[in-house]
């Protein structure tokens, strides 16, 4: 079986897809990026598909469950290299990649990964707040 | 046919390989890797082999043809992520990599990079001290 490598750089874990994902493909890369969130305590996750003709739905949705994983584990996924065709056939699809966020490259993806860290803080700020107002 | 995706993270080409290469995948890949460091200007190429569960004497040429260009176009290549199991078989098989820095990982090829950048301009330095001396 394949398995989809996961490179650290810095505060960030970066994924890139080349290979067609089978169910267990991706199972084990979400199970491999979970751990990885967990060992290495980074806060963000970048998902390469520049190597990627086509989005179907099933790829979406493996996108949009590694977003809700490393969520739940405080991660921001930024989803990197979306060629304009695929872009366009995932209109014409009807699939809008809900709850993903997505960058032109990735240096822009970890631009966006620091700047949504910024807006959670405040986010966290924010819910402290309420939570202190709804405990007193 | 597919294609490697090279991706660019500040001063630095960042290739994951994960697919067979073929002659024509491995050729374009130099193809690409060239036009890139020319179109950016980068520095450093750092390939990533964690998922090879092999390299054969075709990869490691491969490895050594793009370490020669970039270093004619003035980048510094470092191979990363390279398994245990797979610099057992290499030694084995007498293919040395030679030519080729090695990392263990991302982080620390470029850390490579960067030290390998400050040491040639040293050399350079003293290339130039060389050159006067022949030129007067």
């Amino acid at each position: 079986m394949e398995r989809v490598p996961i490179l650290k750089i810095g505060d960030i874990l970066l994924v890139s897809i080349q290979v067609d994902m089978s169910d267990q493909t991706a199972v084990q890369l979400q199970e491999d990026l979970a751990e990885r969130i967990v060992a290495t305590g980074c806060h963000g996750v970048i998902i390469d598909i520049t190597a990627l003709d086509i989005v179907d739905s099933f790829v979406g949705r493996m996108l949009s469950t590694i977003a809700s994983i490393s969520k739940v584990l405080d991660a921001e996924t930024v989803v990197v290299g979306m060629r304009p065709a695929v872009a366009i056939t995932l209109v014409e699809l009807g699939l809008s990649l809900n709850g993903i966020r997505t960058a032109l490259n990735v240096e822009r993806g970890m631009e966006l990964v620091a700047a949504a860290r910024g807006d959670e803080w405040d986010e966290v700020d924010g819910d402290e707040d309420v939570e202190t107002t709804a405990t007193t």
